[in-house]
């Protein structure tokens, strides 16, 4: 496993894998630095292609592209967490891995994920490991009520979910994943939704941004509001949560976690990301650092940016056909469109940032 | 000559001439537009190459890869204004160019750019056309003092310039620049220097930056403040100049007037920039719309952002062998580099924006 015993110096090169909006943002960060990127992805099309001549389109386990690849860049990093374990592992044999292979391997199994969270004395929904219809059944008599069935693996934006409100339901929808490892995870009653985003350096140095309040529509993130309705109290306590796992991962770059807010005030973690977040693109505009130049530092081995928050925020999604009103959207706030051609039903095409300044 | 009949959609691909750290901030700026950015630079190595995969390395009067240049493009634009006339004309029968090829006229030349401001009352330095010694003499008597002469064209950074403190100096100048058209521009005891920084749309929509005030060293920014010393009544002033000179010239995109903040208090205008200016980084920080952004949707015909100012800002430049304390520089502020290999002497390398955020 190799580690980066210095900084990687203006000029160097960043190598990202994948190459969506997350990707892109990274290489614009990147370039702001006068750092190069090399962008290796599966799809001949990508947004983040558009934005850095250095481009590798090819399966993420073709072990001679990824060692190509390694061979142009000082570091690699990632823009979603859903890689093939053993591509990241020849990878980190090859170059420095930020974040290294041990946090992802944790945090890429919702179970694992859950049950760390859990060591550390942190809360969590109510879970249980499920491999069968009849260990779903159980499953579901143990956490005592409806829940959700997740795949262990791969899921994002409620791509690998079933809601089943009964013991009936939960054994069914095991039969639908085809028996992929799953958990079953109770419900939570919780007032409403927040995530914590921030960055870690190989130095053990930290530092955590604002924790928005998130709103979803259909599983996926439609709005980020910072400050929402957290108390001093609770964006402290994100805060320290992020850096909890965060240390106990010997993390290194940008993490998000995804907070449920209870009625009676508490925090719980729903999961985390280990990477930049989409409820973290309002600190492009309202941060001295975003979450985007502030991942490239800490991998890289520079000294962390400034996460202080200098204006109120609101982060909205453009999904889908909504992008068909990008001239209306420009008028108002920052626009950001990701450089995708289709605009396919429930597919981030852009955001907006309105920022409330303090006068 | 082409003109834009609707504005450039997101996909839709911007040109633009000149691969230097002017280009390459225009480039991040269409980018997070949405749009894409093909380079056209005259040398194989160029700082904004390094942010999009569409480039061509030509000669500036190649008309073979100059028309092929803009077969790609959906319009076109420069990053310096230093450029064959020739060449522009014959990219603007094929593809819409903006800032349109009349204005450029007038601003390549010293003597017709000064005459111009003159004609809308505006004041400038005395100023006379010098093409021999002879004339040389002649000015030099009518101006009644020092000065310095300018070739007429490709002057930047104090190249092409020499101070005249004699009359026989005046007349060594013009041997030095070898029978050069140039001009003989008489001293103004000015207080400080000042600049502003506008956009103008094809539909006359007009949005001023406020103007900061500029401290050079050895004829290169040293230093962009603003506010600066300007009085809000010379704030407004400078707006109004920028106003004229833009509706004047039936400009399209960001313009940059330097100007001369004498001790009555009254404004002269020093020069003008057919282009974003290194006076105007700072608005990449401290307002909603970089001047980067503002001359990207300019151009394509999109609305202007928002002018407006939310931070009292610094910007300073990184010149030559500065440039390798960026690790140190990455501590404070916004820092930018431009991905230049070799620091020599005077080139700039890159820039720190720090906030004074209102409190």
């Amino acid at each position: 496993m190799k580690t980066l015993d210095k900084p990687v110096p203006p000029g160097g090169v960043i190598g990202i894998i994948g190459g969506g909006q997350l990707g892109r943002m990274l290489a614009l960060a990147a370039a702001r630095l006068g750092l190069k990127t090399c962008i290796y992805n599966d799809e001949n099309h990508a947004p983040a292609f558009q934005v850095t001549p250095m481009q590798i389109a090819a399966p993420y386990d073709d072990r001679a592209m990824l060692q190509g690849f390694a061979e142009i860049c000082d570091v690699i990093t990632y823009e979603f967490e859903n890689l093939p374990a053993d591509s990241l592992s020849y990878l980190a044999d090859l170059k420095p891995l930020q974040p290294g292979v041990a946090a992802l391997e944790i945090l890429q199994d919702r179970y694992t994920e859950k049950s760390f969270v859990e060591s550390l004395g942190l809360r969590v929904a109510p879970f249980a490991q499920v491999n069968s219809d009849t260990q779903a059944r159980a499953a579901f008599e143990k956490i005592g009520g409806p829940g959700i069935i997740k795949t262990r693996r791969f899921g994002y934006d409620g791509k690998g979910q079933a809601k089943v409100a009964t013991v009936d339901a939960a054994a069914t929808a095991m039969t639908a994943f085809k028996g992929a490892p799953c958990i079953l995870e109770g419900f939570v009653d919780f007032a409403f939704e927040a995530s914590v985003v921030a960055a870690r350096s190989a130095d053990g140095s930290f530092a955590a941004y604002d924790p928005p309040e998130n709103i979803h529509e259909n599983h996926i993130l439609r709005r980020s509001i910072v400050p929402g309705r957290l108390t001093r109290a609770q964006n402290d306590e994100a805060k320290a949560i992020a850096k909890a796992i965060a240390d106990r991962l010997n993390y290194v770059g940008v993490l998000a976690v995804e907070l449920f807010v209870l009625k009676d005030g508490s925090l719980l973690v729903n999961e985390i990301a280990p990477r930049v977040h989409n409820s973290g693109h309002w600190t492009i505009e309202a941060c001295a650092c975003s979450q985007f130049e502030q991942h490239v530092r800490a991998i890289a081995g520079w000294p962390l940016g400034d996460p202080t928050r200098h204006a109120d925020a609101v982060m909205e999604n453009i999904i889908g056909a909504e992008v068909n009103a990008w001239e209306d959207l420009a008028r108002g706030g920052a626009l950001h469109l990701y450089g995708k051609k289709d605009a396919k039903l429930g597919r981030k095409m852009g955001h907006v940032t309105r920022l409330r300044l303090k006068s």
